[in-house]
């Protein structure tokens, strides 16, 4: 039992987390002459009954963030890593149930895809790392609820028609130009949550389901003659939507990496000619569009900023 | 009057905001020979009645994100920079009250320190940039309550001694070993919500509460003997409400940044001797501890993961 | 004419360069609906007879940094961009050629590489950027002989077998285990020189070169049974020579990426077995492993250090 | 004894180098209550024999870049760290001494300050990082003749006024406006190289030399009233030289951090008045202008990119 000793002056604590972040976990199986790699950075945050170690500083209640780290490698050998999204499912499931103090863990992991060099050779163990976005999954268990959130982050896609922004608010520090034909780019933050949330539903299949949801974004985006950012960000959330049952939520934080077309009449040159538009890729600042799309009748759960999931 | 067209499918739009991003402010004032500086990163985000450009695109309530970075330079001449907090303070009020559209309006700084370059010379006219935490503000404005949320990322403190870690649970994967006399240091994220909410009220001095905030907060890390990284982040959050009447709420993100005494035994030397004990400063993975510290009876209302602020 | 008014003093100026540094330059060309990308990082260097700047600030020889930006906007609209490299030749001979104090133009470029996002629509103009490696070029001019450097950075390769290390010194300070499999994994970086140096001689075929550089080198990083980094790294330059006559020498910087295979033995695991091995992906320290691989009889000309090509 | 078992064809090895990059040291000596710390990033590489590990992966000539991690830290612990530089002056001698087929060694360190937290506690081992400056130097070996470069990078400097930039060359490429007033901003890195270079001499002490070697580069820097970079540049590099005889040789590589002054006449506003002036920093592109200044009669030894020493 746990004496609290909380003096009593007027400072409470409030929420509170902790574990070992960002453990680097490579899995590699052998199916004969065939690897096979999975590559995650694993995250755990625990919570629960631990006033005490702010206060007084005790650790009665305390598992050490190292013996979290050795239980995500432990896991990774004895359950295997099927996809990311049940790995972080085993892992809360065990913090939760196994310890008293914690009531909440919550497994952040990142993915990593990598494919293979294709060699003349039969053995099939060389690989390099894909690159473009990556992978991402959140699990919160409390012991009775379970809440999935995947997603991806760096992204980077571009259009280069089909996008207009003109008939907007004017007001006294307006100097924009209307723009008919220009370039749309942005590096894709999206985060999506399932509605699956209690052991006795069937699970996703997550490996389908996170494929699917890319695709069906990667496509509205394409596919969808632009009006504004938050146009396009819209029919990314809702395709996904509607084609996946199992997702009732999604959350975009989108940059509208602005491509300027350069003034070249000072040196005799017509720009925008299809022969060739040269565009000035700008850095700072750059437009941010975010929002939620969801299922008609779901609660929003993704926090508002996408950043830190 | 906006025509909503939302088409009658069952994919709804949450919660959504826009604005333009990263604005690099930099205001050079002159008394004389001896000029001062306020360098500053500007995000805009503002909320309001946006269904429509989600849903069709028609851009008719929709204030462009190059307005947004217009009004953040026209404003940092026309009211000047007083500080972080005054200035977010004008540029909320104004996006708020002037555009029928828009209901919310929040402002994110970033702010850089400089010191002057000492010269015997008269003009004072140059400067080295400190390089230590970046100083942070957010303030949010819904038309008729208040919040600004200041704080800093990335200063980087280390106690060589006292600091202890023992005590704590032991289950099937625990191998740490306990430490009586350990390196604590961190990369300090912190956030600091403060009472004011209200024209009415008293605004704080910023720039005062600021220093005070970080000096009470470095004093604490300093002086608290650390049985655990929680009872520290404890007393730096305490130590900044006891201190700071207009402050009521604080929340850390501490990361645990290891090192580890080197066993030097291989190779006949003894470590940790007074005349010299060695360490490597590991990268990943590293003990994360979170939490939020509040004035006993206020809400908590700063946001549980702090990277995105 | 000049009038060379440097002080009297023993301090003299010794190489100097100066130019406009990351140019991000975006160029669409359009063939009906279907368009294509190139999307390049620029950096320009000019150097010649410029001590008057430097001793006394006279810029009569100096043309503007902001000069070569937007000749760099303006060859891109006029050339078009075949390849970085020769677009890297119009600009060096540019400068060399029009501007009597200019002796000497290095031109650097990064290029972005994109793929096409499969839609069942027609008009193709929607891209994803690959995200591997950044492909890299170097040309430098001097009025009469060319050197044009190549390669990339930032490609992660791993093998997940056939590497060993075992066999080496062994010192007082030794204390490493040797290994008979291991993984071996690296983030390549590369640079290839070709032998095309006058105008007089025919030159290659810049885009065929470094696709076939590439999976010539990948091959070789695959296929390669290796008993030291060193070995694998000797392979991958000989089999570019080897195979490609239009280069003449290899330099590659590769970081050894450590993937330590993670003690389970106190949790009562077996690690390291067929049906999966876990492993720690280390940050820092990382072995790095240097070398020039050479066509016999050429000279070296590629910098030792190969971060900043 | 080495068989080389160099295979006749026509690729031969050129210059190569290894070791174990980026070991993380800190030290921290106890001075009864008052602490010290040395905070380092020490990386290794080594040069000699090393043919038949490229060749045939035959090890017997490479002591593993492991060991050279280990000697780091036992290094560490047996010698102190007085400085940076007298550091990797017993690092490479050890290396180039201890092992036949080492024939060369290069060590380069970047060091990290720090600086006491004030409390009004007597124990004093709590800091706070500085995080201005990295600190660097490289000291190089071959059995006969030392080599010393230092330096710092990422120094950010900023004159507020003192700046032109007029009667430069105009092509019909510029478009550029001449500049009376303007602000000059650098991120400063850069080098300067010792003449010690030999057991036999006197060695300079280390941190003073560093300490007086930014302070007049900074002076230089705040007092040249500056009508290019480049003459700025100079300047530097004279005044190091000028105070300073241990060093013969600077270069600098200084981007010309572009702060443009806004255009807000569209909104009714002069800008640029003594009461503020409003400025935008961009991020890219940037000049970049880089130079080695020397003392009459020294050869440059410091390679003209710096980024990687």
């Amino acid at each position: 039992m746990t004496v609290h000793s909380r003096p009593a002056r007027p400072v409470v604590l409030g929420q509170n987390q902790y574990g070992k972040a960002e453990n680097r976990v490579v899995r590699i199986t052998r199916d004969g002459a065939t690897h096979h790699i999975k590559d995650l950075n694993v995250s755990v945050a625990l919570s629960g009954d631990m006033d005490e170690v702010h206060y007084s500083g005790s650790n009665a209640s305390v598992l050490p963030t190292d013996t979290t780290k050795n239980t995500v490698y432990a896991f990774a050998k004895e359950h295997g890593i099927e996809s990311a999204e049940q790995f972080g499912i085993h892992l809360a499931r065990h913090f939760v149930t196994s310890q008293e103090p914690i009531h909440r863990a919550r497994i952040r992991i990142e993915e990593y895809a990598w494919e293979r060099i294709e060699t003349s050779d039969e053995p099939r163990h060389s690989f390099v790392r894909k690159g473009q976005e990556t992978r991402l999954t959140q699990v919160t268990y409390d012991g009775e609820r379970w809440e999935v959130v995947s997603g991806l982050k760096d992204l980077t896609v571009l259009n280069s028609t089909n996008s207009e922004f003109w008939g907007y608010v004017k007001d006294k520090y307006t100097t924009l130009k209307e723009a008919y034909d220009r370039i749309l780019a942005t590096s894709v933050s999206g985060r999506w949550r399932f509605g699956w949330s209690d052991d006795a539903q069937q699970m996703p299949d997550w490996e389908t389901s996170y494929e699917q949801a890319r695709t069906h974004m990667l496509r509205a985006f394409a596919e969808t003659y632009s009006l504004s950012l938050q146009q396009t960000l819209y029919q990314m959330g809702a395709r996904i939507i509607e084609n996946r049952d199992e997702i009732d939520e999604v959350r975009f934080s989108l940059p509208n990496s602005h491509h300027f077309l350069v003034d070249l009449e000072p040196f005799g040159l017509k720009n925008d000619t299809p022969d060739g538009a040269v565009y000035f890729a700008a850095d700072r600042p750059y437009g941010l569009i975010e929002a939620t799309v969801l299922r008609d009748g779901c609660e929003p759960r993704i926090p508002v900023d996408l950043t830190n999931l």
